[in-house]
């Protein structure tokens, strides 16, 4: 049996078909193109009960991944990362079943490791060379890291006002990193005029097949934690969304091969900050695509994206689910973060925090119920983001002082 | 069967047992207890083939350690950290058979989560309420973090000089953090002295049985990741020493149980800086116990201990698995840093990278030889050390900008 069960690729927009065994960006009508395995094949061949028995690590279910050879493949060890009860905070929100994914235990630190992982193994398994790619930090610097592993060159362009430990991962690993006076939106400009110019390999969002098959890996181990009895909810922050589209394509290909239980799917939920929220205005007012969201700007640096390329997906993937889209404030973001790391122990990112303000919110308006198992999604450490995380008074003493109790 | 085989403690220097079944910090003769186990019922009722089939967490090894009830473990997800082969620094140091086992992906970013969730889980078990440690940082973020998610409260003392992050991690959580303007060794008096005074439960390096049982798993990992057969060498940056003193430890217990391949150990060789060398000194110096290492400095801030309380048995560990003590200098871990992430796309902690650096000595002097099979620990990740890498000259450019090829 082959290791990959890949077939063809297919435009999300017009269903044109493409041959995988070469390299491809979108379609020609600029759709993003989706990766199509031989779901026959798998039904026929492939069992829960021998994907539990492999290694811990996303390459768990190859059959389902674009990489043809693994030999090919590219790791720094990711996947499988915990799914930790919230019972606490559970409690105080009257939840009985909520649960953190905690995407910090990636390489990088974040979970852009999962895209950056299955992009870069099928770019070296298709022989390219070079990649450019556009990004508020994390995952330029996940591609930067696998790209050096891989041997491949990387040139990033990130917002000057990203993250800054970001730029150390991208610089430590040899990629060239621009910085850019303004947003995502501007450094994808730029990159798209470098493709142009220079021929580098175009890895922004949804710009190649692949890195959506990475993130597809995030819907598989929710399922999988679950024993592929999906959790009724799925809070997912949302900047250009990839994540929550690979998860329904996940769950979409688990229903298809029949793994799913009762063929259920989760609701899924699109959490943006308030200060860049182009999604959930599109849901509200009941539209198909997004329009540019003007002057953003948010403490959850990592979705601040003013236009999605792939927002028509994301607004499909949460309407086919009967899922929503929440903003939430700043504050609302801040506290929660406080909140997850005292009641919790857990030291999220700020885009890992808005699921939990979103989750409040939507307790309260009672679309979430008591007996619902919710998942969050933390998509990166707190690590990565210092400056997030109050700086108290910490008293400064001499050797010997005594350990006062305030 | 019970779900822990704890029988007893034992003092490490004078044999002294103790009942596991409370509280107890050193032996009355100040030296450090060990837990102690059933090997016996080990031998008759556990096998490697059923550890393989268990979830990816150290809590698959639940027999080898103390935690008595399932509901008494804290977690944050923590073990199974990914072995990856370092081909190309191999193939540069002339090695066939190098990994670098990652412990940046671990709850907290370090390895310290090993000796937090074991430790919190068992005080937790054994009704501790408060507990007060020194650190260099990593440790009392892990354990300020753990502490919280169990409900207890810490107080942190760590030095003025410890990485940023671990400080907000304390703070974030709730702990109660105190900053010295000086080294480890005065924060320990002065944590000391607060025991003394407040009745707080002492955590500090081997100053309780159940830190080193966590840092154990760390040689379970390594050794079921071999299939029970030990890599030659392991390479360690050592500061207070209790994750090489806790691999040794595991090391035994497993060729106790008959687990290990030949019944052969691995070679444990402790890496220091050279501007805090105590336990290089003591061994070049063929003595039992390390002496004070004054005015001690160096970029690897986690191993900047001038004195580790169980430096006998780091010195031990050493010598009974014919293994050596090597510092190395700061220009070398940085320069071991930068190859990492540059070849390999890892983002390691100095630390980490000085185990490289060691390899690179161990290997030139012929102490390690080709096909030798080596693991260097990465005992945390770059990001806790945004300052160690350097900050090179990043183009700032603004929208629409070209992007110009170096």
């Amino acid at each position: 049996m082959p290791y990959s069960y890949l077939s063809h690729l297919e435009c999300s927009k017009c269903g044109k078909v493409y041959d995988a065994n070469q390299p491809w960006n979108v379609c020609e009508c600029k759709g993003p193109l989706f990766a199509r395995y031989d779901l026959e094949l798998a039904v026929r061949h492939l069992r829960p009960e021998s994907v539990a028995r492999r290694p811990g690590s996303l390459w768990r279910y190859h059959e389902l991944l674009p990489v043809q050879k693994p030999d090919n493949i590219i790791s720094l060890g990711e996947g499988m990362t915990p799914m930790l009860p919230l019972s606490l905070l559970g409690d105080y929100l009257g939840l009985h079943n909520l649960f953190m994914k905690d995407e910090g235990l990636m390489p990088s630190g974040s979970f852009k490791a999962r895209g950056a992982a299955v992009g870069i193994s099928r770019a070296y398994e298709l022989g390219i060379k070079k990649i450019v790619m556009p990004t508020n930090g994390n995952a330029g610097a996940a591609w930067a890291l696998y790209a050096a592993r891989a041997g491949m060159k990387a040139y990033i362009v990130m917002p000057e006002d990203a993250p800054p430990i970001t730029k150390r991962e991208c610089t430590s690993s040899g990629a060239d990193l621009y910085l850019v006076r303004g947003l995502v939106s501007d450094a994808g400009r730029m990159t798209s005029a470098a493709v142009a110019d220079y021929g580098w390999f175009d890895t922004a969002t949804l710009r190649e097949p692949y890195r959506l098959e990475g993130k597809k890996t995030l819907g598989f181990e929710i399922a999988e934690y679950f024993a592929w009895d999906a959790p009724d909810v799925i809070v997912y922050p949302t900047g250009g969304g990839v994540g929550l589209i690979g998860i329904y394509k996940a769950m979409l290909e688990l229903r298809s091969l029949g793994w799913l239980e009762g063929g259920r799917l989760p609701r899924l939920v699109a959490v943006q900050a308030s200060g860049c929220a182009p999604i959930v205005k599109a849901y509200a007012e009941d539209k198909l695509v997004s329009d540019f969201w003007e002057n953003a700007e948010s403490v959850a640096f990592g979705i601040t994206v003013p236009k999605a390329f792939g927002d028509f997906l994301v607004l499909e993937a949460i309407r086919e689910t009967d899922g929503c889209a929440v903003s939430v404030s700043d504050e609302e973001i801040l506290l929660w973060q406080q909140r997850l790391a005292r009641e919790e122990g857990l030291f999220v990112s700020p885009e890992g925090a808005a699921t939990a303000a979103a989750t409040s919110q939507l307790v309260e308006s009672g679309w979430i119920r008591p007996q619902e198992r919710v998942v969050l999604l933390n998509t990166g450490s707190g690590l990565k983001y210092p400056h997030t995380f109050e700086a108290t008074d910490i008293p400064v003493l001499n050797p010997g002082d005594e350990l006062f109790v305030n």
